[in-house]
């Protein structure tokens, strides 16, 4: 209640950022779901960026320009990975300043399940929730670029408001994907667990104009979890799936029978 | 037992890879390991992929070339991240033979913590792991080129050996990390947790010779976490850290608070 009245008195102000790059639609309607809730900056990267994971730029120096692309909304272009957004929109244009929700999305595609950990819309919004930032991660089950985002807008703000209002204690991480809109309404929101699914990869083999062999990446997602308490059955049933996340990746059931190794005498 | 008799039998397949690239003394060393244990092949990034993290090529083709780096050993560079270089040893390059082993690194400097994410040397075992093939990630405390990596290896063969012969049953991926040997013997392996930790980070600001302003990353690792069952506190107390590790990110503590979002109508 006291959060909610602090919100009352001052805009908060929301990072948006993404992994389709700056021109993206699904950056744009988060964009405008986002500035209904607050001051809005957008960082995002100047290419598309897709299955990026949390890939950083270390080898090499990022470029950071501002941009007009949505009217009166501050927004940056950036040379580097979503991770690397984040992080230059933490250190160099919000400055000191501390962004009370980061979005980012929406994504052109699914990324419930095992995705998250391919995902550069996800792993920029785990990157903020690793500086302590309310973040949501936003995706659409639609890969084409003129995905209708329309239909999913306001469970978009829904949630985001929610978080705004309540904020996420022990948990600083929601991984939100949304139904495509082909298949119906949505009948609400889940809260679920991270399905055990996996891709199953194939290479296209080609060779170039030169005559030397490529090899390029496809694949078809297997579910392998008949849960029903899945963000891959949420989906299938007509659910905006909402996953918790977070970054430790223990498996603590494993930590007991690890033991012996501690036992073990090195020559 | 049945699995060490059939070992005992047959060599083990060992597929060795890293991020630090093909030439990197550390991928050397854990080769002159792997090559004890079983029939290795190699394939690892042409260039350093240091931070790519999970990061896989979508937009781009892959090339994937046999060299000739370590004698009478197969190996291949590729194109591609860390991750693609597992996706291309599956599909292409084994070709319907399963690895019973993945081995990645040895890193040039630690991925303990919530480095895990950003490593492209874990990503890579990850990666694997998820194929359903036991992997280890191995890095070194020592960021420079030219570590030294003898006074570890008796430990990276016996971790080997342990995982060749046990099998890792309910975790597939262990996060192992050596202390740097300007720090005295190694005491031993240490079971742990992931610590909390993380990246504090900056932006060196300067611009490049045509006068256009570039950012290049730098930061401090900030541990956050006191406690004696974490891989940091292994590490500065002289024993090899091993976490257990997985791919399911769901913050299952958090999943009841959320329940209150399943309720809400949306206009």
């Amino acid at each position: 209640m006291l959060k909610i009245q602090a919100l009352m008195k001052k805009k908060p102000l929301i990072l948006v950022t993404n992994d389709d790059g700056i021109s993206a639609p699904g950056l744009k309607a988060l964009v405008e779901v986002a500035q209904k809730l607050g001051d809005v900056i957008v960082v995002a990267p100047d290419s598309p960026q897709s299955g990026q994971g949390h890939a950083i730029t270390l080898h090499d120096p990022l470029r950071l320009n501002q941009v007009d692309v949505f009217g009166n909304i501050e927004a940056y272009e950036s040379t580097g990975t979503p991770v690397d957004c984040v992080k230059l929109a933490k250190s160099i244009v919000l400055n000191g300043r501390k962004a009370d929700l980061c979005v980012s999305g929406i994504n052109h595609g699914s990324n419930s399940s095992i995705n998250i950990i391919y995902s550069g819309t996800l792993s920029a919004a785990m990157e903020a929730s690793l500086e302590g930032i309310d973040s949501i991660g936003f995706s659409l089950l639609d890969y084409s670029w003129d995905a209708n985002f329309d239909h999913c807008k306001s469970f978009v703000q829904e949630i985001m408001e929610y978080v705004l209002a309540q904020g996420l204690d022990n948990c600083k991480l929601l991984n939100v994907n949304l139904p495509n809109p082909k298949n119906g309404e949505i009948k609400g929101f889940r809260i679920c667990r991270q399905a055990e699914a996996r891709w199953v990869e194939r290479y296209v083999e080609n060779t170039d104009p030169r005559g030397q062999k490529y090899y390029w990446l496809t694949g078809d997602f297997v579910n392998q979890d008949s849960g029903e308490d899945t963000d891959v059955w949420a989906l299938e049933n007509g659910y905006v799936s909402v996953v918790p996340s977070g970054h430790d990746l223990t498996k603590y059931e494993a930590l007991e029978s690890l033991k012996a190794l501690e036992g073990v005498a090195i020559d």
